[in-house]
């Protein structure tokens, strides 16, 4: 595919992911760690005006200072930012604005593409690319989000059609003591995460070709696993308390029976998917209470031809951590990954809202041990 | 004006107020004190179905259920109630969903009044009336806080006129050491907590014809007055320090000139004008700096039919209690006053945006001493 | 008595009341509300120290400028103060430096007795001696909580003796509607907030003669009165929930029966005695359920030579405001009562622990609506 | 050294650690983080009475069941605790009462130790003394942070001698990529967190062979280290900006000068040390703004035996995260290590005040990023 023709169709996705959308949806922010649609749509035309066009399309007349200002997300170096959890207070730009917005700057870059860029160039396109991409995912979580919290529970839409879910119920993989490569080593893009390659050396594992079903959670639930401290890190048991968490978000007990909010509306559980969004203390806690683990990002990543990934983002036993020979780039884009090495997970694989072709096996996704509006998930390991 | 007049005429008002306001307006709810305007929208007409159409209109079918849940507002004895902080997070019910809500209620109600209704349901429909007034200056308010504290600064109606500022500037009023009657006493509507009427005796006093001008309170600002801690309470320095207060809301100073926030957006500070926009404690302090003070309400009351009032919220020394003999009603409208009793300050008078006919001189408005998003000025007194 | 001696006696008193305690128990702050004993010591100290002798005692040595930073408490115009939450966790100077200073501070102050002060002089005493008997009040309201809230429940004395505990079981007192006179007039001494002695006109009221007992508030618990909104105000309400009260402080349920902590230990529930302990918001809503009221400061003092009152601060349903022609003293001492006349309510008579002659039917205490570390009970009015 | 002996002098060392103490000095709590000293010598004996005596010693007789409620910490499964945080409230047990229960149980436990025990009581013994000789750390730790942010900044030894400060300024130590084995394999004690020793393959790396001293810390922050965002983490220049963090705890900038508080009380900062009591925000900001960065945990242990340590605990950019193999004991002595694997950092070494003979270089402290209590230092890679 040429530049524009990826250009065009990434930004377009973005868009397609919004039709479902009503004005009022693309406003809101229920918690900080949710954006409303509208900074997405508006950030990542901005992360292009700012990256691509004003410093390399020579006449390029900037949309609007205002919108730098409002769009800019934790660059710390590009101009001042809007406080985050403070998004979803701004009624302007609207929505309409931003789609102009959009428009004016797809339309130069369009312009910009008709000839064929420097090396630089195109390696800042690719980052942009991906950075929507993430992006893309992020709406997707963001609405349900939106939409889920509502007392209404309005769908986001009715026709969603859920991955199949399908048990494999084969036997755990073994894979033997050795040093294994870790990190990317192909041609095409990757984050600065994922380098350098470097020699880790694994004691003999065992890694699940399966991740953990509504129904096997369930068995934690019933075994009152919320309510036993021994499962549980005691950072992990003051979230329990503190939030007085009971089942996975979105799960609702209503008459008895376990409903689950999809993107389809509220529908009783489905059992035979795998559990989704928990977060790390909840897969830890599984994982003791079943007398496992779960894997490191580098089991996980050794052994990944050998499961089928994509479901939901998996929890590692990981700390997101530098490679060796890690190093930052310089300005802006720099900032892009390293910062938030510390006091984060590592999470392998994607889930069912991941951008098409965005994930590799050495992909490093990474939150915040007590987050869950992210598609997380859990493949067990010993 | 007969009922379906008046009930046509107040509910137009309300939508005239928004007409100005685009989709992403209506939804917003930057600090717990602001409501989204279609709340607003949604809970008026919420009080109209649910006092009158629902106990007395046969045969009315109510617009929704979940409705009645997302607009009841403080009303502990009716249904579940959102979070009043959480308004800000709903998406849905859309502005065009409310707006249809408005007209199912609005039809109904024309409807039901085409039959003389009891006196019962005559006395619920006025303070139906009064409280969508009230919900009118809250509109308002609210609209100039979202708009306001948007970055953008964008005019809520460019050709939006500001009373005209003139100051009076003759002495101050005097007044006897007498018995005074205090509150209401004539035929219409008022609320209860302008009953009993009663007597009050008052030492001599003497109260000032004019409010404090935005240039008198600029001296006080240029004279230190927001740090040094004898002018004011000790909770009102703690508050100042907290805040970091500075000036008044909606005062910029931008490269060393005064800017204030109006509907038509940000403009030069006009010094004419009443200063508006300040906290109760604000108010005692400008007052202990001048080696004044501020009236009771009593003796804004009595002398009330001396001067001119109507630009601004006039905080009051009197804290908001029960006059003699004062009684609750029974039932959820019983909750209308009385509840809020206790923390709060008296304002008397009414300003730019209090819908027309709306107060009197025995109209007693109560806020707690910490709020500024009302526009809310000083009258001395001595 | 002279003023020798009344110094010393009311040295001694404060000392007397320490007696009881262990080292450790002089050190703690269990909430910002309570101040470490020592604290207490220190503090009455350096109220002589820094108003009486260092400006009028011609050659007086400072006794440590250490001492001056940590026990200022609330005067903002006398050097830097330690924060008020943070007393609690000093170690030094230790509860015998203190005493040493103490010590130092009288045998100066006997000195400078020696020679009849001036009138100016006597008056900064006489406020100096009102001063520590309110802290040798707030030392056993503190040293109450700070035992109280001690798992083990330790006794303060076991010999303490406390009031006692009869019923008048006469009617209401009848006051009739009239303008009363209101604030102190005699010789002796009176707070500021005491004056100006000033009219104020009654409606036709009545007052129980007595206080509203732990039998009779036990009605209103098993009424379920913590647990139905329409006795509350809104903002008692939100009190009653986040903090989750079902009883008065120190109030304990013990296998089905209520016991009560007191200066001996904890006890079973006296239910003879004036409820004691409770909030604003608790008062008020019981007033409610019985459908009455409380009375109004005015009220309390017009009819306070009617029935027998100094076993509870009393609540009142007035605001603690200042009185016509109040008016702050200059400098430090103005600082004492004008700055909190804010946001609290006026409680009358006295208590159980009030220094013996301290109070009087022109006093005004005045607390935050939510606090119940003081002696703090209710009478009744309608 | 036999096990009595062993077991007088490792309590034995408790008590002289506070000796230098003063009554109150053991019962305040001036964060979260810091414990009362009289609770560690309360908590120590309650380790010894509750996990040796109560199960093994027949016929003892538990000396308060009191005393079980209020010295428990953080074990979930025996009984009920104390609040952490509200340690500091509790002036009773007092000083006295605790040393009295150490002589109580000391003498239980010298004659229970009169009968050789068995291998599993050893091991608990042996527990028990490493355990308290991690509170004799924290009991210096603590009682710095008690003493140090005491307005009067008493020593707590004026003749305490802090460790010599010399720098070995040679080069780095140059370590070849290879794989090592990692944890612990010796005869004597360790803990269950060393466990397993495992292999790690490391690429080629340099270490210093010295800490980071407070002189080449100055040159950090007069370099502005502390206001410029790309040497720091996202969460770290949080933290920064929101404790408005300007220099490592204890230093104070008086006149133009730095000083440092020590034992000894508040001296001007000696340049020559190591730098201390440093978070690991701020430990990985000075490695990045040098343009390296901190070694892991196992690059640590790997070169342990080429370089001296032992002056400060070392931040490593290694997550406290089990070893291959790490099974959590059974009962409440499991809960000992594995609860607190999760957003901790890992230290290696060993600091001035830690008990002799107590770490080793397979010993993994661990701590929060944020805290800087501990005796933290740097020690730089490349």
């Amino acid at each position: 595919m040429n530049l524009t023709d990826r250009y065009l169709k990434t930004r377009k996705l973005t868009e397609t992911i919004c039709s479902h959308l009503q004005t009022e949806d693309y406003v809101v922010q229920p918690i900080g760690d949710v954006s409303p649609p509208k900074w997405h749509l508006g950030h990542t035309t901005w992360f292009f005006e700012t990256f691509i066009l004003k410093p390399y399309f020579m006449g390029y007349q900037e949309y609007s200072p205002e919108f730098n200002y409002v769009f800019n997300s934790y660059y710390e170096t590009v101009g001042n930012r809007v406080i985050r959890t403070d998004r979803g207070n701004l009624s302007r730009p609207t929505v309409s604005d931003i789609y102009r917005y959009r428009e004016y700057v797809d339309e130069a870059m369009v312009n910009f593409l008709c000839h064929e860029p420097s090396a630089d160039v195109k390696e800042l396109l690719t980052l942009g690319f991906n950075h929507e991409e993430q992006h893309q995912e992020l709406l997707y979580t963001d609405i349900k989000y939106i939409l889920g919290h509502n007392p209404l529970f309005p769908a986001y839409n009715k026709n969603y059609i859920s991955p199949k879910a399908e048990k494999v119920n084969s036997d755990f993989i073994s894979m033997p003591e050795d040093v294994y490569e870790i990190g990317f080593n192909g041609d095409g893009f990757c984050f600065d995460n994922e380098l350098n390659r470097h020699k880790v050396y694994l004691s003999n594992y065992q890694i699940s070709p399966d991740l953990v079903s509504n129904a096997e959670y369930l068995e934690f639930i019933n075994a009152d696993g919320y309510h036993d401290f021994r499962h549980w890190h005691a950072e992990g048991w003051d979230w329990v308390k503190n939030n007085k968490t009971e089942a996975p978000l979105y799960w609702h007990l209503i008459d008895g029976e376990w409903h689950n909010y999809t993107f389809r509306g509220l529908e009783p559980l489905n059992i035979k998917e795998p559990v989704c969004h928990i977060s790390f203390f909840e897969a830890y806690a599984y994982a003791a209470w079943k007398g496992m683990r779960l894997p490191t990002e580098f089991e996980w990543e050794a052994a990944a031809d050998q499961f089928k990934w994509g479901k939901s983002w998996e929890w590692t036993e990981s700390s997101y951590l530098p490679y060796p020979g890690f190093a930052k780039a310089p300005g802006a884009i720099g900032e892009y990954n390293g910062k938030f090495m510390v006091n984060q997970k590592v999470l392998r694989g994607a889930s069912e809202v991941t951008s098409p072709g965005h994930s590799r096996a050495t992909y490093r996704n990474f939150f915040q041990t007590n987050l869950r509006w992210q598609f997380t998930g859990i493949r067990l390991a010993k």
